[in-house]
């Protein structure tokens, strides 16, 4: 019976290199290296790369803590602009250089699995879901025009995002993040004039 | 001496490669056995993979047409909105599933070369500076408001298409490019109400 911890360890592993040397150039003998592990464990965790994969996406999910976008405690707009303040915190603390694990996935991966890529069309449908549940209270409050389409929003502001941290990645600069802000964030979410 | 047209075929078919499997899932041999040449031939045309990648992704940006921004005889806000259009046409014609070149080894090879980073970089600055050209021109007729950054606004739009890209690509449907004019373009273009 392996010990619970080592799992974790290639998980552990597994997520980080993924994250930041990418899918394909991660071997399954690199992470079970770096988790001071023989490969041949591998096996007894996970059937194949693509299973690990699928639970180091799982993991990165929940650490972009979406359910703090439907924080009814908070006013709705600023649930908001803190999910992409916290993001951008993330993103800067673990190195601007690696983007984020779903946008390399979906870069990396859609056309080699089908099952990377439903997970990860998934993974965008609920984050686009609960920043569209956000802008919907903010809506409901007036903050936003009722006849605004929230889920055109909310999709148009995770695309952008994600564009956005490409180009800091590519520009090892997070300046983009910031003119996200600017840019595209504070004037999608202008209240329109009278 | 080799053949002027070998080394074309080499090129076109490492285009391809890299645009539909990735750089790091092409191998030199994949790619010569596409180009129907011997592998040791490869050499004769390029110092490394890292080079030719590098001629793919030169002639990448030629095709994505940039000098039809600066077209003086088009109103500048259609220049905008055709450039999309092009661009979106290109990615339906090429295939859904393979994204933007630039955006792809924007993420897959950032981490493992500076040469391709640099070349990237520079060419996402070249599209940025193209598309903030026409609206400069835009500004000048007065379509769009005098006090607008129009640099900020260039990058905004190129990011927010590269993000509409990468969910249009996981869902194998063009629908975020067409939510990325509805949602994106036009509301960033609107004139401010006075």
């Amino acid at each position: 019976m392996p010990r619970p911890s080592s799992r974790e360890e290639v998980v552990a592993a597994a997520q980080d290199r993924f994250h930041r040397r990418g899918y394909h150039a991660s071997g399954v003998k690199d992470i079970t290296d770096a988790a001071g592990l023989p490969k041949g464990s591998f096996y007894n965790y996970f059937a194949s790369k693509e299973d690990m994969a699928i639970e180091t996406l799982r993991r990165y999910g929940q650490s972009r803590q979406l359910h703090r976008l439907g924080d009814q405690a908070v006013p709705p707009l600023q649930r908001v602009s803190e999910h992409f303040e916290f993001l951008r915190a993330d993103v800067v603390n673990f190195g601007i250089g690696y983007g984020c694990m779903f946008g390399n996935f979906a870069i990396e991966t859609s056309e080699h699995s089908e099952a990377l890529r439903t997970f990860v069309r998934e993974a965008l449908g609920r984050w686009v879901g609960a920043l569209a549940g956000a802008l919907r209270d903010a809506q409901a409050r007036g903050e936003l025009p009722a006849g605004r389409d929230v889920d055109l929003l909310a999709a148009a502001l995770v695309r952008a995002w994600q564009g956005a941290l490409l180009h800091a990645r590519v520009l090892g600069d997070p300046a983009p993040l910031d003119e996200f802000e600017t840019g595209t964030l504070e004037p999608l979410l202008a209240k329109e004039k009278a």
